[in-house]
């Protein structure tokens, strides 16, 4: 269909709202990279943030971009220096590549470096494009059982698998997530898969419980704009029999934030994944006298399946993902 | 049928070989015990070890004790300062109860305390008899969906419980069952529920691995007595395409503590359950060089639902048990 | 100079303001407990906050109570089933007494149980009398180079144990702690003892950082009510030359809160000793975002020495605690 | 006294027993390394056997190797693209660098990277010579109060740091150390450095017990080769009044590391530093039964002070290292 010595389709954003579909270079990989030829880029609300304001905080688009970064391909050249991948591979990439081996990377936790290259977040290009050069190291095999549609998925389920971890899911753990939106029904779907006992999901629209429901949550609550966070947090308590061990909070909502805190059991955890506002007035004292753990998630690190593809118990909540409403781009 | 004024009905070993059924005093419950009628009790392979042994290492059977800690029954006089059950609750009796608050005690560990009561565990009297008194905070309230039967079998569960904690088990990992008696198979329901995505599971009897299909084994391995250690840790490798993560040692056999170490990964981690010589040759070499740790187990803590029952995912596999020859005894 | 048989000395707070010395009953130990005749009691900051306001926060002192919880003293009597004690022991109290075997108590954070007797807190009696009877469990036996000067200094440095436990202090940390009274500075000598690199200690009064420094601090830091957290960060940061991985918060003080956010190192720690408003407006989404983590803490536990005193590496930090202000009352 | 453009003179071992002093090339630095000019290059325990053995177990020298790998160097040249040192600065040199971004590098434990490059490890060259390339990122700049001697013994010193770390020495640990020779002194110095309240130090040799003695150890025990496991085991619980949480093995002798089990406390940990046979005889079932971990090291990894400096709490220790044997070259 298209010509792959000349064409680099790719979706590029030059500033607030001006979206650009326009023919790039085809990269040339360095020695330690490959170049891919892309098959599916998820559109993740951040592409959509970008697209639409500009900017997320403090990272502002102030040059073209290509967008995309939840995303599949296969192998169509390989670098002089690469082992682990040869021409043909079907892979999923890890859009996060640290550039420095500082001491975040060098402990384990390279999401936190902060000179990290990350696929469209500026100025860094992402993926969605025909072709793609990326670090090798960070380029993960697919198995045959596993579709490129599902291999681009897992970017957005590594958000849930750092933040459950983060968390300390365990078998038994009761858990209560703030928010049936996308992110809170993968950190569901992955809560579950750690042997959490019982979910309560919370939401405004009682539609995307059902959704909850169906994926495996044992309590959906619909709550209102109005509902005061204490009095939330008994209902909580009150389905469970008993406050939750952790609570995932994925609105960024201050309210739900405060909900979040007074819902958790003494020694739990709370964990932040959506973002809210720079400044946020919580109920710190509480928090703290009951030794409840207030965590955020960056992004992710060592999330993707190692060698022999053994980090998910089972492939169907990837395909899962497909019905929660993300699009999935075919290039 | 029986008269409870009267009839108390046990089953006692007096020593190695002696077991008779007597009439036993219905015991009194102090202020913070309950009395229990017992509804059912599994018949451990230690019960079965000292009746025709006598003893297992240093536990000897010197005076005549009630046999049984796999229990479950009904409270029927509730001791003057308990406030956690009431009559006619149905409970789980976790059989190990400590007897003096110690460091093990206050840090959590109170398995580990060397003063703890334990049913059947010589000279502390078990709970095969139709009356029992016992700690109201180690009895757990069972849920109307789960069965006498079910409560029972919470005890063997617990051994995997706290083996898979001791392990490290979690979302994505792979996992080594050295053995598939019972307790490899409830280790191999536990792994599973907590997210475990690759588990191979070995056994000199192909029987018991159809078994562990079942039950959900990815890689069931048959092995032979002559197989050598490192040998067979090759073979669990090539059936992972990696080694894996964690190892489970169910069998106590001493080549098969050496396969277990030479299979796990650097970095990984070897759970002891398997009892066996009290000094064992194995390649402390490897494990050290390659920071495979090694980890016993003695019995468990904090395995018992709480409050909310909240601690398993999922009912069915404790059902599964009920399939694996264990032989739960109806009073 | 007493009559042991009749006169029990004892400091009671009857309501606001209103401090009585008057006689009490010597009390009965129980089974498990001791009688103890007091030694040394320490005035703490909450015992002050009770007779000045009546309360702290939730807590509301309803009827007479008697005052002090930083105490030693000798075993005078000792109930049936005490072990670990007998007459003429001196010891240190732990003020903190479980009163259920919950969750909580079972899996090793006793301080978080909900209905825990605790010395001084409203409704509970503290020992800031001649004759007090404790759990026999909670009294830790003094060796002889410890002074009961010494044995009752103990609780206000577990409060400091707890914080840098919770923080993770390790060899080579670098620590800020906000706050250079008692509590600020009995957390800098166990952060040091924990093996703390460099600690930035701050306050208002440069004549309180002349004393952390002779405590050990590597850099006093003198603070103004006006300057901007964000700028104290970064003042931090350069004294450092890299942002600290523990920030030990002991003021309550809004400011500092946002202050300790700010300063700290991604994927570092927060910890709340200093209490606060119920609200706090916080810069959450920069603690989340670079993965600061923040935790409370409420009280302590297990932080007493075992049996064989081998909590604390050198006893001359304790007694550094006496030139920290704090008032030893010889009873 | 040596012309710089053309004097490389290394210690070069070309097989068992035939060690020479050679002229090798100068080497050109990579983008992403630095040449250094070494100035201390400390002689280790496995410099001296390969020297007289040729070979450490699976390494053997089979083609000619620089040995080697303790060391400290002024930058003279830098590669493009590093960012972190200039030349002129004064550097300790971290002998492992990963040659793979493997799944370990990626979780923090790039030590375990099965193809690691390490100095004098063959076929590795190490740094015994004049001029020495090596990767920046594992450069670490010394500040001006760090001699270069000192810089040197950074990478023994990381071994205790490592071996500590592993075994979770924290405040008011009690240690055993078995083994006083130059790396059970520097374990003793490092676990009093992160808190240990008392340590128990054995040797055959009581000449070394003096140096323990004056380097903090609290109770130094000669032992003899007769000396029975168990009944050493009684004598260190009788010392320490109660078994010690940590032993440390630094000797690799099998009944040492016997010894090291039998003492351990329940629930506490055994770390083996020191290496033994391939196969070893050890009461498996004791340390199993009462959960005692058994952990080994494998060198070490993030234990360099970071940019700022901040991982040593005291330089004294590291020259107390120049007392215990070990011989510091200046080239």
């Amino acid at each position: 269909k298209y010509n792959m010595e000349k064409e680099n389709l790719s979706v590029v954003l030059h500033s607030q709202g001006d979206l650009r579909l326009e023919q790039r270079p085809i990269p040339e990989p360095g020695p330690n990279e490959v170049l891919l030829q892309m098959h599916s880029v998820g559109i993740c609300g951040s592409d959509v943030h970008f697209w639409q304001n500009g900017r997320i905080g403090d990272y502002v688009v102030k040059k073209p971009m290509v967008l995309g970064h939840e995303a599949s391909g296969r192998v169509v050249k390989v670098g002089s220096a690469v082992k682990n991948l040869k021409e043909g591979d079907r892979v999923a990439v890890e859009p996060g590549v640290p550039r420095e081996i500082d001491e975040f990377f060098k402990s384990g936790k390279y999401n936190l470096s902060p000179t990290i290259f990350f696929c469209a977040t500026p100025p860094d290009d992402g993926n969605l494009c025909r072709f793609y050069k990326h670090s090798a190291n960070f380029c993960y095999k697919l198995p045959d059982n596993v579709t490129y549609e599902e291999g681009a998925l897992i970017e957005p389920l590594s958000v849930a698998i750092h933040a459950c971890r983060r968390a300390g899911v365990t078998l038994g753990s009761s858990v209560l997530i703030c928010g049936a939106g996308p992110i809170g029904l993968v950190c569901l779907l992955v809560a579950k898969a750690m042997g959490a006992s019982q979910v309560v999901i919370t939401d405004l629209s009682a539609d995307r419980l059902v959704m909850a429901k169906e994926l495996g949550a044992d309590f959906p609550l619909t709550v209102k704009r109005e509902d005061g966070p204490e009095e939330l947090a008994k209902r909580v308590e009150g389905l469970l029999g008993a406050q939750p061990h952790i609570t995932i909070e994925c609105t960024g909502v201050e309210s739900s934030v405060q909900t979040a805190i007074y819902a958790t059991r003494p020694g739990g955890v709370v964990v932040l994944v959506g973002l809210g506002a720079a400044m946020t007035t919580v109920p710190l004292l509480n928090a703290a006298l009951r030794e409840v753990d207030i965590r955020g998630v960056f992004r992710y690190c060592n999330t993707q399946p190692n060698r022999n593809w053994s980090l998910f118990p089972k492939y169907p909540f990837i395909v899962h993902l497909n019905y929660i409403g993300r699009i999935s781009i075919v290039l």
